[in-house]
């Protein structure tokens, strides 16, 4: 069993900070089942459940942690009797409860532990789920949140929003496998491999370090499809190389980064124009990142910086702020700004706009802020993505529909000269501190020269 | 949308032989959804089912193939406004229907072109078990069948057992890439890096190839345990590493190899002698593939060569094949010698015994034979693994009660003389030809010379 990235002292912490908030409302928190592959046996890696794994550190499949209002317990299934010639030796309950510093009991005695009104989050998947509502006599399904469980809910997402030394480090630890695994992706780089050769070079860096991916890397001269998941194209010398990938590490935390890279080792002056706007943008949010701040504003920093490069360029003409309030600024970044990152890369999405838009705030219908993820005001300890793109996507650009809010503010027979530009799109991940923030991935080029001298050096 | 590996002539081929089986007895087959990862909206990159992959060929997700008595339709969700910007533009329904040469329509009509008694497979992931229920009104769970289920199951079996032109040709190219990427893992290898460092070399080589692993791979110096998916130990100058992996192709189909290396480059005596009892048992039970043999026989020659090279190395002692039916071998070799390969590396796994068990044969109760998944006559377009094994498993051999059958036929004494030897095993996956068979994986270096002079070569 692979101590190696459990916080001890961390997770008893969590645990208490939860339960002082809970008080006398019992709790179960459910790590999740592995995932079928090809068949139901044949089955992915387990990850727990990240709010399991926030408060117990550990990938236990199948396990239970029970607040009862009076103490914590985990439950896992007894092991059969070849789990050791399968699956190696594993600590017995009462070593486990060593490990945990929590009481281990069976499976079958969860049951008539449980007390009436028992809160619980759904599990992401769906077995699971199933089990929680035997357990608990009610429907439980993901994206579901009974009144009962919302106490519990609002108390993780308290604390889960703003992370601590253990988790900071993880997301450190997380950051710079992102930026090594990067480095690795630039290097791989040349005219005639697929996609996949340099997702191939990305992902090895990861795997030696014994992670994973946070996400189904994104690998694309096609970055105008905003979750390309192919890698089967060809890359071309006047292509554009969009690469949008993380590690998970062992201990679950995610790192979140994207590039833009040039096959040839040289942007075009028309993709350096476009990718200088992205990164102004990009530069502009990310300099406003303090405590306080509220994140909706970075969209509209973004956004306006977007508004201003297309401008400037031609392609767009009028009032830059009208440009935006408008939503034809939304027609070429068509996507939020960012999001939380944490246990999961898109943190405490299982919990909706509940976890990621302050109290009283709601998602705005608007064009250009509709995909927002994230609307909270910035405190020290959060960690969020900064990611502007700018991108030609047929469906909206050849759009009737969709284009008429931008009349002739468009400026088509401009747009024209930008052919080469597909999609673009840049970002990092930052942490908040208490006098401003720091950005994780800072040590990866991210302006023009400084990736081309980077590919130079390959 | 990646065409590069559907063979339409081999769909239509098949779906033509499963109506021809089913005429006018309606039968549903489902792709599934995509696995949740860390939350249920984060997932797992989608892999259709491989029933509805062996007679559609394409990863749809959450398509539905329907045979309704006279013709064979396709349900798909219908394709939300923002797709195209999220996914990439999809083909629609018209231009899917002229690939899949089939008429594909919007599952909102799914129900209304059901038939009573249509019978259908329990997908591998429960969501769509869910779904499938709630369509045929009955509950349709991962390892149940129901009587109307069976003349598909059992039709669909006797197609996938026996590989077709376009089958071989998918195994052929999963075996091709397994075979390189062990070479890759082997070139890797050195005294002091982790597992995982080994293991990323190995993916690597199958991500750079548009592929995935068939299963989780085994990259282990702790081969004793046979499930073992941790990477996280460093390999030791003594270190056998035991590495069980394989290649999935973009259309689905498996690889499967084992090896195991010395990790300086060179077997102790004690290692090679152990190695060459398993490659002997490995040797024999290939040798002996040809149509018309029992796969169980291969169980038994295989454990008969281990009994011989135990006995030859004075481990055991006693009249080899009393050793092997008393059990006494089981305690080495406590697993099946292999399995059948397709579209799953388990194939047809999630049909359980009925599709590898020939009808009338059940599961021994022997210890040598309970973990055999596998007991059919060959045939030629079969393929198979064979992957005997020598292991000190702790749980096993430190067991009064497991191993009171051997009596004083296990000489510890000598057996400690071995102790450098925690897991060997060594596995090719096998095409059964019309005059005998065909190692698909025959350039991997597997004699003990031949392995040392391609690791001194790196």
């Amino acid at each position: 069993m692979d101590l190696s990235f459990y916080d001890k002292p961390a997770c008893a912490e969590r645990r208490g900070r939860l339960a002082a908030r809970l008080g006398n409302r019992p709790a179960l928190i459910a790590a999740g089942a592995s995932r079928p592959r090809g068949t139901h046996r044949g089955l992915h890696p387990f990850r727990a459940a990240s709010h399991f794994l926030y408060l117990f550190g550990l990938h236990l499949e199948k396990a239970v942690g029970l607040w009862t209002g009076e103490g914590w317990q985990v439950f896992l299934p007894e092991p059969g009797p070849d789990a050791a010639l399968w699956t190696g030796p594993v600590p017995g309950f009462a070593e486990l409860g060593e490990i945990l510093g929590v009481s281990v009991l069976a499976t079958a005695k969860l049951q008539e532990a449980l007390k009436p009104g028992t809160a619980t989050l759904p599990s992401p998947d769906v077995e699971t789920c199933v089990e929680q509502s035997t357990l608990l006599g009610r429907e439980i399904r993901p994206g579901k949140l009974a009144a009962v469980d919302e106490p519990l809910a609002d108390a993780l997402i308290e604390l889960r929003l703003v992370h601590d030394r253990a988790g900071i480090a993880g997301l450190r630890e997380a950051a710079q496998a992102t930026t090594a695994a990067h480095a690795e992706g630039l290097r791989a780089i040349r005219t005639g491999i697929r996609e996949s050769v340099v997702r191939a070079a990305i992902e090895a860096e990861l795997v030696a370090r014994n992670m994973t991916t946070s996400f189904n890397s994104i690998v694309s001269v096609h970055g105008e499809v905003l979750h390309n998941e192919d890698h089967h194209f060809t890359l071309a010398d006047g292509d554009l190389l969009l690469v949008d990938a993380g590690a998970e590490t062992a201990g679950g935390w995610a790192g979140d980064v994207t590039r833009t890279w040039p096959v040839s080792g040289h942007y075009s002056p028309t993709q350096r124009d476009l990718y200088d706007v992205v990164l102004s943008a990009q530069t502009a949010a990310i300099a406003a990142i303090k405590p306080g701040r509220r994140y909706l504003e970075l969209q509209g920093i973004a956004a306006r910086a977007i508004a201003d490069g297309l401008v400037g360029l031609g392609i767009l003409r009028g009032d830059p702020a009208e440009l935006v309030s408008d939503g034809v600024v939304a027609l070429f970044f068509p996507h939020g700004v960012g999001h939380l990152v944490g246990l999961d890369v898109h943190d405490l999405d299982d919990l909706g706009d509940r976890a990621t838009y302050a109290p009283g705030r709601t998602r705005s219908t608007d064009p250009g802020l509709k995909a927002l993820r994230l609307d909270r005001d910035l405190v020290p300890g959060m960690a969020v993505t900064v990611e502007p793109g700018c991108y030609q996507v047929p469906a909206i650009l050849d759009d009737p529909e969709r284009t008429r809010v931008a009349k002739d503010r468009l400026r088509r027979d401009r747009l024209a000269a930008f052919r080469d530009v597909r999609g673009i799109r840049i970002e990092d991940t930052i942490l908040v501190t208490a006098d401003g923030h720091d950005n994780l991935n800072a040590e990866l080029p991210k302006a023009t020269s400084a990736i081309e001298a980077a590919m130079r050096a390959t």
